[in-house]
C-alpha cells in the first residue's frame, strides 16, 4: 500500500495535532498510523502521520498535499518532511573486512525486509566484493590509506563524490573501520547510521569487548547511533543486550555481540527508512 | 498534574482524530499524551487522549468536558470513557496464602507507583491478615468451603456484596486459589484482572510449573488477562518470560516465576488504572 | 586448540567424576572444560568434558583415550561418546523457499562461527541453489510431490541415501517445510534439528504466527528441537521470545520472529555440534 | 536437606578435579552440584562443589571433612572455605529511605527464598522501622550527620560495632545513601554487597537516571557488585536492563529501574548466600 509520511518537529502548542488532522480529513485522507511525543524539557512537539495515499483525491499527489499542507506548517513554525513509500530511499552501505551485519541488512534487503534502493557499497578492502555483488549491487572499492593524511582526504573526498552522484538519502556503517572526518560528516546530521559494539555509553573507543571482558560486566551490547562529529557521542537510535558469563572469552563475547550488533542494526536503520526516528537535540525520539 | 483521561473506540472511518483533538483544542485543551489503533480485522479504531485539566478553562471539568463531547461520541457511533485522576479507581485485591504478588501490589501502592484506591482485600484464608493490616488496609476474610456448593455459592454471593458496598472498579486476583463461578465474572468484562502462572495459552489450568518442567520448555512465563468465562482464555493484557535450565527442579521454576508475577502483574494493572488497555474482542489494546 | 570431547550419561552414583577425571589426570590429561548434571527425577547422571589434546602423550590419540576409557564406562554402565574437535561433525542442511534460516547458518559457516562440514544442502525446492552455491556447498535438489504418497516415499528414500552418502552426522531443517515420514526419522533419535517458528508448546501445528496473533499474545518466540515421529513434541533444545504489540500484523510478526528463528537454531545447532546437549528422555541436558 | 557447600580457588594445574572429587568419593559423598572454571588469562582454577550431608558417613560432619580435605588443600595451594547450610550465613541488610529493594528481600527472606539469618537492618533514618519490625527483624538507628567528619567517623565506628557483634558474614546495602569510608570496606572484600541503579560503568556515580536520561540510552539497568574501595569500581556479580523509551521521564525510569535493582539485588545476594560468587581479581566468577 503507497503511504505518505509525514513527520513533524516544532515548538508545543494547543492544536497541532487538530490542524494537521483536520487538513488531511479534510482531503478525505485516511491515516494509518499516527504517534506523537510532547518532550517537557525542550518544549518541542513531534508528530508522525502514516497517511493511505488512495485515500486522497486522485490528482492530489505529495506536491499538492505539501503544498496544502504549507499554511500550517508556517503557522506553527514547523520543521517537517513528507516522504513517499513509493520513492523509498536510498541508502549507501560501508563496510570493511567484517561480513556479518552487511550480509545481514543484504539479506533482509533482498527479502525485502529492508525498503530503501541501495545503489551501491563502498569498501576500503577488498574482501565482501563478491557478497556484495552476488546480491546485485555494486561494490566500489576505496582504499583509504594508513597514516597519510593527504591520502585518507582524497579517499573521503572520492566518497563524498560517489555518494553524492548516487544521491544517497542515508549512509550506513556496517561495522565500517574507518573514523570519518568532521568534514564528511558536516551537513550529514541524522543522516549517517553507525553501530558500535558496545553498550554506549560504556566501553566507548577502541576493542569493546576487550574492555567489557577487563571490567567483568555480565552482559554485552550494542548501539545504533547517528554519526557525529564526536566519536561515539551521538543520538542513540536503538540498543539491546545479551547475557554472558565469566567462562566467554573475549573471542566468544565477538561472537554473541555480532548477534546483537546486526539486530540493533537492521531495526535502526529500518526504523530511520520508515522515518520513525526524529532528532531531539542529541537525542532520538523512535515511533515504533 | 490532574489529568483527564479519553479513551475511545468506534467503527474506523475518516476524521476521529480531528473531531476530537478538534473539540479538545476548542477549548484549549493542552495534550499530554495520545495514542492511537486502527484495527484492519475488524476496522474498529482505539484512541487514548490524556488532557491536562488545568489547561481547560475555570469551570470546565469532567462534566462539562463530557457534555461537550457527547455530539462528537454520538456522531462517530463511539464507545467512550472519561477519566479523571484526581479520582483514582478502586480496586479490590484477592489473595490465597501465597503473598508475593499481593506484598509486591501493597509495597507499589504504598510507594505511590499505583494510583489507587485499597478499599480492602479480600482472602479466603487468614495467613495474609497482618501483611495486608500492616499496610492499613481493611482485610475481609471470606471462607470458601470445598466440595459444598451451597457454600460456595454463598461466599461469592458475599463478596460479590462486599465488591459492590465498596464500590470497586476493578478486581484483581493476586493468586487467588479459587476459580470465579460465571456468574460473578458476568457483567465484569475487563474489570477483573488475573496473574497466571504460565505464558499463556502454553501450560493452561492447574500446576503449570510442573507442566512446564516435564516438557522440558527452556523459558518459563506469566501472563496477566482479564477473567472471562473462559478459565484462562481471557483477553491478555501483560506477558514475560525468564531464562530456566535443566537443571531447574519444580521449586526453582516457581521461585522464578513468582519474580516474573508479581512484576508483570503489576505492569497490568498499572496500564488498567490509566486506561491504557482497551478491549478489543477477545484481544486487548495497549497504549503503553 | 584441539580438543577431546567426552560425553556421559549413566545411573548415577558415587563416584563417577572422581573414576572420570582420575583417568584423564592419570594420563596427565589437562581439562578445558566440564560440566556435571543429576536427575533428581530419573536418576540419570549427565557429564561433558574438554580434555586438550596436546596435553596427553604423544601417541595417545582418541583412540587410546577411548580404550582407556573403556573399563570405567563399563563400572558404571556409561552411554558414552569422544569426539575430536580436528573431526568436525558433518552437518546436512534442508531448507525449503525461506532463506532467511539458511543464510543465517551458512554466513556463520563462512565465518567459522559453526564449527563442522557441510557437505549439501537439500531442497524441495530450486529458489535458494543460487545461495547455497555462492557458499561453496553443493546444493541437491529433491522433489517432494504434494499429495502423492508413493512419490514422497521414493523422494524421502533419496534423501535417505544422500544422507547415508554424506555420512551426516546431524541433519538440520532450517525452515524446510516438509513433514519427515517415520521412517525417516527412526534411527535418527538427536541427530535430526528443526525450528519451530512458536515458543513451544503454544501454536504446535502450521501457521503459528496466525495462531499467535489470533490469540493476542504479547511475546511471539521460536523453538529449536530434536525431531520425533510426534511432530512438534521433540526434545527442546533452545528457546526465545520478542515483545511484540497490538499493532503488529501476522506479516510483522513473521519479519520479527525469522531473527528470532535464526537465532535460536543458529544456537541450538552451535550447541549440538559442540557436544553441549545431552537427551534426557524427551527433554534435554544442555551444557552452555 | 543439608548439604556443604566447598569452595576453591587456586593455580590450575592437572589432577585437581580428580584429587577432590576421590576424596569426597572415598568417604561416600554424594556430590549434589559441582561446576568448575579455568582462566586461561590468570590461570587460576575455580571449583564449587555441594556435598550431600547425609551421604558421609555418621560422625563425619564438616569438621571432619575439613580435616580429610586439609592435605589436599594444601598440596594444591588451595583457597577454599567448606559451609554447612545447617549455619546460614548472618546478613546485615543496610538501607535509607526507599523502601523498594528492602521490602523486597524482606519478603523474600520471611517466604524462605534467601536462605541467612538476619541479625538486624541498620539505617541512617527511621522511615523504615516500622517495616523492619514488622518482619520481626531488630531495626538499629544509626544517624550519619552530614557534613561532620567526625561525627560520620563515630557513625561508621558504631556500625562496625554492631556488625562485629551480631557476627555478620555478609552486609548488603539495599539502596543505602551514604558512601562507606575505606576503613570501613578494608578486610571485608567480597563481603558487602551493593545495588547501583545503572548498567556499569555506564552512570557510575551519583543521580544516574538523571544521567540516562540525558544521554537518551534505549535500556537502563542495574548492577549488584562488591564493594571497594573504589566507588562503583567493585566486582560484579549480576547486572539486567530494561527496556525504555523517549517518552519516558527521569521519574519513569526512576520506578522502571526499582523492578530491575531489586531483582537484580536480591537475585546476586542469594548467589552469595549459596556460596555460587568467587572472587577473580576484580572480576567475579558466579556459578549459577
Amino acid at each position: 500500500m503507497r503511504r505518505y509520511i509525514l513527520t513533524i518537529t516544532c515548538p508545543d502548542r494547543i492544536g497541532i495535532v487538530a490542524a494537521v488532522t483536520g487538513l488531511i480529513a479534510g482531503h478525505q485522507g485516511s491515516v494509518l498510523e499516527a504517534a506523537q511525543h510532547g518532550d517537557l524539557e525542550t518544549g518541542r512537539f513531534f508528530l508522525r502521520i502514516e497517511i493511505l495515499a488512495e485515500s486522497l483525491p486522485a490528482g492530489f499527489g505529495p506536491t499538492e498535499l505539501a503544498a496544502a499542507f504549507e499554511p500550517v506548517a508556517n503557522e506553527f513554525d514547523m520543521q517537517w518532511s513528507l516522504t513517499d513509500t513509493d520513492r523509498p530511499k536510498r541508502a549507501v552501505l560501508f563496510a570493511s573486512k567484517e561480513d556479518h551485519c552487511l550480509a545481514d541488512l543484504l539479506q533482509k534487503w533482498r527479502a525485502g525486509e529492508l525498503e530503501c534502493d541501495l545503489p551501491c557499497v563502498i569498501s576500503n578492502h577488498e574482501d565482501l566484493r563478491s557478497l556484495v555483488e552476488w546480491h546485485g549491487v555494486p561494490f566500489r572499492y576505496v582504499a583509504v590509506p594508513p597514516r597519510d593524511s593527504q591520502g585518507k582526504e582524497a579517499a573521503f573526498a572520492e566518497m563524498d563524490r560517489i555518494v553524492q552522484d548516487e544521491r544517497a538519502d542515508v549512509l550506513v556503517l556496517a561495522r565500517y573501520m574507518q573514523i570519518l572526518p568532521p568534514t564528511f560528516c558536516a551537513n550529514r546530521l541524522g543522516r549517517i547510521i553507525n553501530i558500535h559494539h558496545s553498550f554506549l555509553p560504556s566501553f566507548a573507543g577502541a576493542r569493546p569487548y576487550h574492555q567489557a571482558h577487563d571490567r567483568g560486566v555480565k552482559l554485552i551490547g550494542a548501539t545504533c547511533h547517528y554519526v557525529t562529529a564526536d566519536l561515539d557521542e551521538g543520538p542513540i537510535i536503538e540498543q539491546d543486550t545479551r547475557r554472558i558469563d565469566h567462562g566467554d572469552s573475549v573471542d566468544e563475547l565477538r561472537r554473541v555481540g555480532r548477534d546483537v550488533e546486526r539486530t540493533v542494526l537492521a531495526r535502526g536503520l529500518r526504523w530511520h527508512l520508515e522515518d520513525r526516528v526524529l532528532l531531539n537535540g542529541h537525542k532520538t525520539v523512535v515511533f515504533p
